[in-house]
């Protein structure tokens, strides 16, 4: 008997192209065994405030309504077996048909039947990025669901990662219910739609044997692909039968696997795992994790920056094609950051997804230095885009004496470099505005965590494509691509020294720590949440830890009004991050 | 006996400025009776992700047990009755000292005694700007506190706000509790740190009421001022005893409300009350009101103007003092927006709660009308601030033909209307750079809402002022200034025709619904989730709705880069206001 997992790419709320899916696939008669489906496969995820809007609800309901009518006519299969198994949204009204509660919850399609409501996802996470508990009401009860003759047990996403956060083990409450109703499982099923970082397909197989062992039953995982503003799903569905990965689909990409229905296979004594109840706990998720080398430098693996340059495609094809555009504007400095941004930009238009434009403004300013032009020229060069110069520096002169003739001072400091930034900001989007393109950020994180920016300047852009990798790692991102893609980037862009040019000789060491030094204190900071005093302990300059710590403090309000970041780490800045502005600042 | 409610007003984490007010108040020997706090007095509220930091909790925990020491050695008083209750964080850790648990509670300090957790907060909001259950473990237990032979019942904030939302009403536990022990209540209190928004006082009387009768025990409800970031915290510490308010704190000010233990008075039988299960439910906060009428031009009666006034100022002066900024630039453009800003900001600066310096800058243009510039120069005149003049048009100028210099093509339309926009914002940043002074944002509620505002142009600032109220109310506010403050706005800038002046003869008109057309459509959709199609039923022009929901849905990206807004609406853009960037656009 077959199992298909459908890894599928669609829209938030777009269920024409859904009903469409469904209806294309399991008309002609020639399906057979049993389909599953991603979490909330229906309408999407994360929807936010969408699952209150009413427009929205008039319209799931209207289209749950339309397939429950197609399968019970329309859904036919010449299998003797044949279901399906997908994510949705159940909504309860109270007696005024005001919405009471919501559900996420597993929908079954039988050919010849209504759609029926199986089971409600136990676990809502609340945490970092989720926000589930604001929307969703909890099941409560545990569900297996007989196909075929056989015993499947049903969780939803997180239900498989039980931890101190929550009150009920979802995984402990099955294995109760199958001995109960003295039932072998057969299979255990996990639709989710769960956010890609770094690391994370290995806990979830890591998860999945774990469990898989704990209820002598394979376990097939079936995961949402799509990008949805910082939020990148990565797919990866995959199926284990207690041993061992048995099958797993493409990452960053829509698939369907298709197998036969996987058998339990008993591990060696060396492959046994114990039920694990700490992660996607506070300890692993928050805390300081006491062993964490608070000095070493953060670097990037090849098949890091592989997967990681596969999750920045997809994110920015998806936000380009959702927000319905198809040219790319990036200003280009000379520098590192702008550079790798716009030959990522390069790889995807040569992936052809869909009809890309690039092009590339140079803003010279009277600090700017002729290599940081010919650097740029040559890296256009290399990938093919237009470069077009556009100097601020005529303006800036103009803007510094109409300042000194409208203030009868001179505009200086501090005022006379953040000018130059904010007007590449405005050109850029100048630019954007004429042509109808997008502007993409150029940050990294070490910037972002500092507020080494200028606020509407080099922080402007509608998708920041850097900002949850820092500085140490765009070079390793840079270098892995170089090594991949014939050394497209020229050697000194990696090689040159950091500056922002706004004004003369400016380094950023000037300002910051070195970057391997500045790099691991944010990480241990930000992610490890170690303590200043701890840092201190443990051997790092005292003075630079403090100074580091209280720029994080107060850049809080840059960080505010800054664009959505791809998320690709498990503590990123962007939603899972809130802090107040206003605040007494500790050390 | 003594009753003393303390609404007092401290920065978050500002652990010294807090124990300091307790040693000073509390070691004299004098105090006497019950002293209240409000909720996380302790540490201020809202804390995010403030309580996860290691920093953080490391400081808390030693001022914490420097209270306790405190408390034990130093807390002396002559009367035979003096306590605090006080509201804080309890932290529980794991056997590695990581968090395992936070909880949100009610202490007490008695004299010469250790500090005591007495309750852990039970309901935890977790809708709109609320976030409790990201953080916090709720408390199961009900409880009473016995203080000089009284029982007093205990709650914290929302314990009071019982709804389908929550699975336990604390309200019905602590009369179980008092019946199960043959308890009759003395009175019942509420340590509350309770966001502000317009009409939140009455619901919190009404609902004071109604549990005062159910308990049969007057009701103390001591309430944090503050303002923090976009929230603000109103104060108004009230008690009734079951009929009426018998006492009641200043709002918006921090205030020590002192009066004889109160005792309960039967109400009325027309001042009977039932306990109402419904408050903050989705039927009320998120879901159509049914009796709403969605074409009513939405208008601020002179008390509610009063109100948002003062909230206005407290919101305006904690961001400047909190952020150590005293000097305030803002662009001026002849407009009512700006206009209503500077009054506004004059009127904090005559309070003198603390130095403030203000200047406006007028940025003409090449479609800047001379009207507005005499409307600007007359309203800096009426108020007593320095205005400057610092022209964009011969920077414009220079920028057209450098950007056809560079691309061959005019800068026109769209791009030569918005880059006007965004020099000011640059040229308001450069000031504000120079001089080391805070930008405000002017931007109202219905222009975020429809995105009519260029990013990085007009929707500059630190803190938005106006963002909370529509255009219609920016008028009403403005005419109610007009009559308390001496006709202080000049009346042309109340009476011309809102325009944006980044084209010839523009008017907001063009581009938008009348506002009086436009705000009401705004307030069904946002406030009242509305439906196209219900608005459309309710005889409001098909193509209008759809046009102003299609601009709402579009302009999401534009408020997601936004400053945060001070909140006076039960309904609002900002932290609570969550919706995707890319999705399927439905009309």
């Amino acid at each position: 008997m077959q199992l298909n997992l459908h890894q599928t790419h669609h829209e938030i709320g777009d269920f024409e192209a859904i009903f469409k899916y469904l209806t294309t696939n399991f008309q002609d008669g020639q399906s057979r065994g049993l389909h599953l489906f991603p979490e909330l496969f229906l309408t999407g995820y994360p929807l936010q405030d969408l699952v209150l809007q009413k427009s929205f609800i008039d319209e799931y309901l209207s289209f749950l309504a339309d397939l429950s009518l197609w399968s019970e006519r329309q859904f036919k299969t010449n299998s003797k077996n044949c279901s399906i198994l997908l994510g949705g949204l159940s909504y309860h009204f109270d007696s005024l048909g005001l919405p009471s509660q919501i559900e996420n919850v597993i929908y079954l399609l039988e050919p010849g039947k209504k759609i029926r409501n199986l089971y409600t996802k136990q676990l809502l996470p609340n945490y970092d990025i989720y926000e589930e508990k604001k929307y969703f009401t909890p099941g409560i009860i545990p569900c297996t669901f007989t196909f075929a003759g056989k015993t499947i047990g049903l969780l939803i996403c997180e239900d498989m990662w039980f931890s101190h956060l929550h009150e009920v083990d979802p995984v402990e409450q099955l294995k109760d219910h199958l001995e109960g109703s003295h039932l072998k499982c057969d299979l255990v099923i996990n639709l989710s739609a769960s956010p890609y970082h770094l690391g994370k397909f290995d806990a979830r197989v890591n998860r999945a044997l774990e469990i898989s062992q704990y209820l002598e039953a394979p376990f097939a995982y079936v995961n949402r692909v799509a990008a949805e503003d910082e939020i990148l799903f990565d797919g990866r569905s995959f199926v284990v039968d207690g041993s061992s990965v048995v099958a797993m689909a493409k990452s960053f990409l829509s698939d369907v696997l298709i197998l036969d229905f996987p058998t339990y296979t008993n591990p060696l004594k060396d492959q046994l795992r114990k039920l694990n109840t700490t992660a996607n706990s506070w300890a692993t998720m928050f805390s300081t994790r006491l062993s964490f080398d608070t000095t070493k430098l953060l670097t990037l693996k090849d098949d890091e920056c592989a997967e990681i340059l596969d999750g920045l495609l997809l994110s920015i094809s998806d936000y380009a094609l959702k927000n319905k555009m198809n040219k790319i504007t990036i200003a280009l400095s000379g520098g590192i950051d702008s550079s790798l941004v716009l030959v990522i930009l390069k790889i995807l238009r040569d992936r052809q997804i869909f009809p890309l434009t690039l092009e590339a403004v140079f803003m010279p300013g009277f600090f700017s230095s002729s290599q940081s032009y010919d650097l740029a020229y040559d890296l256009c060069r290399n990938i093919g885009v237009k470069l077009t110069t556009m100097p601020i520096k005529f303006i800036h002169s103009t803007i510094r004496t109409v300042y000194r003739d409208s203030f009868q001072t001179e505009m200086a400091g501090l005022a006379d470099e953040n000018i130059q930034s904010r007007l590449r900001g405005a050109f850029i989007y100048a630019r954007s505005n004429e042509i109808g393109s997008m502007v993409l950020n150029t940050s990294n994180k070490s910037e972002l965590a500092v507020g080494y920016s200028t606020l509407y300047g080099d922080s402007v852009g509608a998708l920041s494509v850097l900002g949850d990798l820092y500085k140490s790692e765009v070079f390793d991102l840079a270098q892995f691509i170089n090594r991949e893609y014939n050394q497209i980037i020229p050697a000194e862009i990696i090689s040159r020294a950091p500056t922002a040019e706004l004004r003369e000789n400016q380094e950023d060491s000037q300002s910051l720590p070195p970057y391997d030094r500045l790099d691991p204190i944010l990480e241990s900071l930000l992610s490890q949440r170690f303590s200043v005093e701890d840092l201190i302990k443990k051997g790092h300059k005292k003075d630079e830890v403090i100074k580091v710590y209280q720029l994080l403090l107060k850049s809080e309000y840059k960080r505010k009004q800054f664009c959505p970041i791809i998320k690709l780490k498990a503590k990123s800045f962007g939603f899972g991050h809130r802090v107040p502005i206003s605040k007494k600042m500790h050390s």
